[in-house]
This record gives C-alpha cells, sequence and structure tokens, in this order.
C-alpha cells in the first residue's frame, strides 16, 4: 500500500473507533452489557448463543447476527422467541461501528440485559474492529486444530474469554489440548479457556457465570 | 465508506488485476498450472496438499504457504521435500498479486508442473483477489456445517472444483448432504463436489485425475 492507502487506512480505524467509544457508552447508560462473539466460519457461534441465552436465565438477551449473506441464524433465533436483528454486510467481511449504530434503533432495548453481537464467520479481520462492544468473546473448536493460536494471534489476544467448542468430537480427532493451551498463553494469560459443545450442552454453566460476573 | 474511498478500493482491485494477469501469463509461459487454495481457518488446506502432491507423483510440484504468522506448514511441507516458499501478511486477511509477484523468485520455477499457492484460512476476502492462478479450488468440511455455501457465497461461486473434506467426521455430525450440495449449485452450477478425508487419504484420486485433466 501506498502512504496513501495507509493514511485512510488510519482514518477509517481512528473514526471506528470513535463510533464504537460513542456506541459503549449509550449502551453502558441502558444498563446492557455487550459481547462481540467471534470466530471462523462454522465454529458454532449461534448454536453457542442459544445455550448461552438459555442458560442466563432471567437475564434479557439481544442479538444482532451479521452475516454476509443469508438470514438463516436470525430465523433460528427469533423462531426461540429470542430478539434479533440481521445485519448482512453483502460482502464485507467484519461488523464496524457504523453498522452497529445503524442497527441499534430497530432492536428496540427496553430494559437493561446482554447483547451478543454475532460478528462475520472470519477469524482474521472482526479482531481489528471495535464495534462498542465491553468485551469481546472468541469461539474456536477442536475441528479446527490446535495449531490456530499460532497462526491467527490477534483474535486470541484480544478474547476476553475463548470457547473450545465441539469437544464431543474430541474422540475422533488428534487434538493437542497443551500445544493449544500453551499457544494461546504466550498472547493471553488470563482468559478463561472453556471446554464446551453446542450439541451436548457441556461447560455453558461456567461461561455464563463468567457473563453474569462481569455484567 | 466515502465516494473517495471507494474509489481506492476500486483502483486497489484494478491494480491487483493486472499484476495477476502479468503473474498468470510469466507462470504459463513457464509450464507451470497454479491453484489458488482458499478455505476457512482449519479445514485442513494443508494435509490436502500433501495427499494431492503425494498423488500426482511424475508431476513436478511446488507450494506458496500464505499464513499471517508462523511457519508450522511450511516445515510440515520441507519435511516431506516439497519445495515450498512461506508469504507471512504480518496481519492481511488475503493474498494479493504483489505478494505472489515478489515471492516466485525465491521458488526457483525451474521446470514444468503444478503450484499450489495456499491462501490464508479465511472463506471471506481471499474470494475477492486474483492472484495468477489458472483456478480456484475451494477446501470446506462436514465439521464447518452444511449452511457454509448460503452464508459464504462468493468463495463457493468462484470455485472450479470444492473438496468436501474431512468426511471421516460425518457418522458424528449433523450434516445434510442434499442441503449443502443444493446451495452450491445455485452459485455454481459445474464445480465438480469431491468428498475427501485428509486423515484416510479417501477421494483424492479423484481430485488428482482432475488437476492433471487440466494441465
Amino acid at each position: 500500500m501506498s502512504n496513501k492507502d495507509v493514511e485512510i487506512m488510519e482514518n477509517i480505524y481512528s473514526e471506528n473507533d470513535r463510533i464504537a467509544e460513542r456506541i459503549q457508552k449509550s449502551l453502558h447508560e441502558q444498563g446492557i452489557y455487550a459481547i462481540n462473539v467471534m470466530g471462523a466460519p462454522g465454529v458454532g457461534k449461534t448454536s453457542s448463543l442459544i445455550k448461552l441465552i438459555k442458560g442466563l436465565n432471567g437475564v434479557k438477551a439481544y442479538v444482532i447476527e451479521g452475516d454476509i449473506e443469508s438470514d438463516i441464524d436470525t430465523k433460528k433465533l427469533k423462531a426461540l422467541d429470542i430478539e434479533t436483528v440481521q445485519i448482512n454486510t453483502g460482502g464485507a467481511c467484519h461488523l464496524d461501528g457504523i453498522l452497529i449504530e445503524n442497527t441499534l434503533n430497530d432492536l428496540g432495548l427496553n430494559e437493561p440485559g446482554v447483547l451478543f453481537i454475532e460478528n462475520i464467520g472470519n477469524l482474521v479481520c472482526p479482531a481489528e474492529f471495535n464495534i462498542g462492544e465491553n468485551c469481546k468473546m472468541l469461539i474456536t473448536t477442536v475441528a479446527e486444530g490446535d495449531d490456530k493460536p499460532y497462526k491467527y494471534p490477534l483474535a486470541f489476544e484480544k478474547a476476553a474469554i475463548i470457547l473450545l467448542n465441539k469437544i464431543d468430537l474430541l474422540p475422533y480427532l488428534d487434538f493437542d489440548m497443551d500445544y493449544y493451551i500453551r499457544g494461546i498463553r504466550v498472547l493471553n494469560p488470563n482468559a478463561p479457556i472453556i471446554k464446551v459443545s453446542a450439541k451436548t450442552g457441556a461447560g455453558f454453566d461456567e461461561v455464563c457465570e463468567w457473563i453474569q460476573s462481569r455484567m
């Protein structure tokens, strides 16, 4: 990239950060705790949200569902009476502050609670953009392999909590748990790493407790 | 994005296309057939390449290995005497023409054959950039779920061949094969969809035959 391109990219980042701060302030005033849910395609972001929202009973939950195309996940969530608004980016590889700010009104946040913002399925770009969240939750899976922290460090570094999903598949895979955890700890010494299965429900109690302790 | 930003993005795309054409011409003159290997993180791009290169015996094979960070996969390939050059993008979410052009000299393409360019693990951005390839190969997995063509259409649309990997895990997953294939066919009526397992080796003979028929 030329110097001019770099300058434009820096402007995009700093403008985004200003919008993200504005969103964060507004959500805080409304008593909303916002979680930016990141992960590669097919790691089980939506199915994990379903388990979490069920587990957080007594807590009002909202979802912003980010997808390039389709409203498959929004339909799933709405069928469970979860208040959900769809964002289709039509190609863009991450959510940003402008998209979220334009969407919040559609959600009608009428009581305090938790807002899950499901980002585009992408282990790279979403980690670079704040979208007004209180924290980032990263979902990875045993099926993706144990070397992901070494290859995609930024998402692991920025996560406040890391879910290792599809733990039910572990018997059928070669997954070195020590290697995976060591890779994360170099980048992120403190984030809880919680083994879960959105299929069996294992582990989500612990994630719910963590969320409630932060609200 | 402002009109100015859009204009800059268009310039980036058209400049990239010019470089990609130059690369393609140069590779063609050297008798090299280039395959841009795309897929989300952890779908088994490198392990598939190992099976393919073994299966393509008698064909000289080269690899350009794209990663944000780490040289884990390059080490794996070199240990098998496969000629490999690493590109670390240091954050960038896809390979582009400039990166490939700057790397080709390091490979020392001294005889005709096949060049696999393993893109960054990302089901979104790599599909937008030509890098001088003859065709794009998309690798997906049964573990990612059957709805991926509906959510990430561009990669499926642009692929000349689609591998459905980790077929050995099928007994342990809810994966609707018809739904997956129907989703692809709307976008891409003709690309072969080949079920493979980089763990057991199943299906790679068929992929090798397809590659040899195109060279």
